[in-house]
């Protein structure tokens, strides 16, 4: 999963739109990198990536009154930062964040752990903070051990250079097998929310996103619950290729500096745009599916339908190749429910035809007999880029 | 899921070879397609698959003392066939089965339903038999109603055509996207065994074949208990894609007139080596993996682990790229056990080298440290070719 050698834009222009996403009335998403208030950002090239691209990142909260929460991924074999972050972490209270791309750290043994706390002291040092207020994140090769040379000498770099218009630098410093950037501001009432991200393979809920970065200097009161709501209906309700990573974690801080409440449903519209921009820019998407399942006796097998659907290579090869063939979504359905029978799926409840007919975003719908329950997740196709990004990169 | 226009050869020649299996002491497997005493098989082109490709078959067992076991797929959206052989079937006492490629007669309604009962029927009537006794399998595309003219005439054809020597038709009428066609007998002690089969896509254990056909003249005393057993340790072994099919079917049928039993271990070796076939021409595929997993705390748990890494696209693309990427079988290992923590997995457990060395079969290990229950599971490359035949091809 090394990185792209150069910066692409997302479809249809500078800044990723989504039929599925709305941002609230009379507020506009803007992709500037704005950050609220009271926080700086930033991002260097230490040298983990070739090229010169910046491969290290971090976000700083001025405030000591910072709220935050962190989700981070429920794979068994979790990397290390992501173990100093469960064990050693006052989650509560994270002022800052040190990320960096080109190396996952993961599979890396003690030697890991060690290098992960040492990124996190060294940023805590440069910038006055206790190390457990400082959140760590890697992302990129797995089972290489970190050149800490490079990135403790990039991290003395960087403290210094973080600043009020950095998220741009950020969101491109945390950046692997990426096109483009995704980032996302607003404003509305006075405060301002901001949030960057990056995918772009081994993408499953479980939960699931690569990596994402919240800053908000509205008040938060229960900034667990509000983070796990819209990650619940945002990066949970994604899938590339169904492989849940090892390094998934998504960080929000809230200064509350503007000593106003987050408006209900801000937060849950800006990681949907970003979840939506990672499966948008999947390894190899060309479209995205909204795969939608109703009908089902309860939410946890709407969602066991519609993941199995949305996982199926069939399906994702009908996608690439505008193929309504709801065969497969049948097919797909009647294995997520093996054993049981649901008769046989027929056109009359399998909605398909968006398929050939629709654009970058088609709708797959499958309709069930079984009870009141529906979900829905969203699906790449699968395309010949996905295996030359997989099988043909050196990783 | 339509017919390849011409046949091919298995990689390596003339017969299908696979390190993994071992033909009992003494015995040669051939792919001659001799037929035990008592049976007479054929094929014919009726219309189903363009070119004149054979697209109808049938096998009978002449003898009224016929033991008998069939198996189905479990696909909660079963096609007509299956319902029909689940509900109209004497089991023990299956006489003939009559199979088309070129339709599954799935997602086809109560019309698919009339149409398989239809051709049971037309079989039965041709050939003097209760209808009960008659079996019927259908493998192709899914969600097109049944040319039952076309299919009606030829079993008339069909009917008459049945030949002690007609097992390499039969094989080559029940092909769909496979690229040879596949079939196995072998003679010991006086008994012989032959089967035939077909895959190539939707391959994923439920269990999981797409169609297998076994006749011998000995005596099988429990012919499901011994067609569980070698299903167990072939079919459901294998997997192409992960999608479980609405047509899968195994049966067994043994005329018992040499008068000896089945020797111990021939019926599994002989579905071995037609599910390694089936995986190995899997569509698109270029490689088979051998995923093995030990120290698991349980064969359920030891299963689930190897069949998440065997099906995950960023290993089969490892697989296709000769990339001995031990940290995405480690990624796999750790989404299998989600919530739980089995360690960062290094290289020290995982044995990935023969990606990189090992030739068409490579063999993928990992070892847990969590009990002392093991599992395997074999599985195809994921390549360019898989999505050309599933997004290119009509289907």
């Amino acid at each position: 999963m090394s990185g792209h050698p150069s910066l692409s834009v997302p479809p249809e222009g500078e800044f990723f739109r989504s039929r599925w996403v709305e941002a609230p009335e009379g507020i506009s998403f803007n992709p500037d990198g704005t950050l609220p208030e009271g926080f700086r950002a930033g991002g260097v090239h230490c040298g983990l990536k070739g090229g010169g691209a910046t491969d290290l990142g971090a976000v700083i909260c001025e405030s000591e009154e910072v709220a935050s929460a962190i989700l981070l991924t429920a794979n068994a074999a979790a990397a290390a930062p992501i173990r100093v972050c469960r064990e050693n972490l006052w989650q509560g209270e994270i002022r800052s964040v040190i990320v960096n791309s080109g190396n996952a750290n993961a599979a890396t043994g003690e030697q890991g752990i060690t290098d992960a706390l040492s990124m996190r002291n060294s940023l805590a040092t440069e910038l006055g903070l206790a190390p457990q207020t400082v959140a760590v994140a890697e992302t990129g090769v797995i089972g290489v051990p970190m050149d800490m040379d490079a990135v403790l000498s990039g991290i003395s770099g960087l403290a210094s250079s973080l600043t009020t218009d950095g998220a741009v630098a950020f969101s491109e410093a945390i950046m692997t097998t990426d096109k483009w950037p995704k980032r996302v501001s607003l404003t509305v009432d006075g405060i301002t929310l901001s949030a960057q991200a990056k995918g772009a393979g081994m993408i499953e809920p479980g939960f699931a996103t690569m990596l994402c970065f919240v800053q908000t200097d509205a008040v938060v009161p229960d900034p667990e619950g509000a983070l796990r709501q819209a990650v619940g209906g945002s990066f949970e309700r994604i899938t590339v290729d169904g492989q849940m990573s090892t390094n998934d974690t998504v960080l929000l801080q809230a200064s509350g500096i503007s000593g106003r409440e987050l408006p209900e449903g801000l937060l849950d519209s800006v990681l949907l745009q970003l979840a939506l921009e990672i499966v948008s820019d999947g390894e190899g998407a060309s479209r995205v599916g909204r795969v939608e399942v109703t009908g089902a006796a309860d939410s946890a097998e709407a969602e066991m339908v519609a993941r199995k659907i949305a996982n199926s290579p069939l399906v994702k090869t009908a996608l690439l190749g505008r193929d309504p063939n709801w065969g497969r979504i049948a097919q797909a359905a009647g294995q997520a429910l093996a054993g049981q029978d649901i008769g046989e799926l027929g056109p009359e409840v399998i909605e398909a035809g968006d398929i050939a007919a629709g654009g970058r975003e088609p709708e797959l719908a499958l309709r069930l007999d079984r009870g009141n329950a529906s979900a829905h997740v969203f699906t790449s196709d699968l395309t010949h880029e996905y295996i030359v990004i997989n099988a043909e990169y050196t990783t």
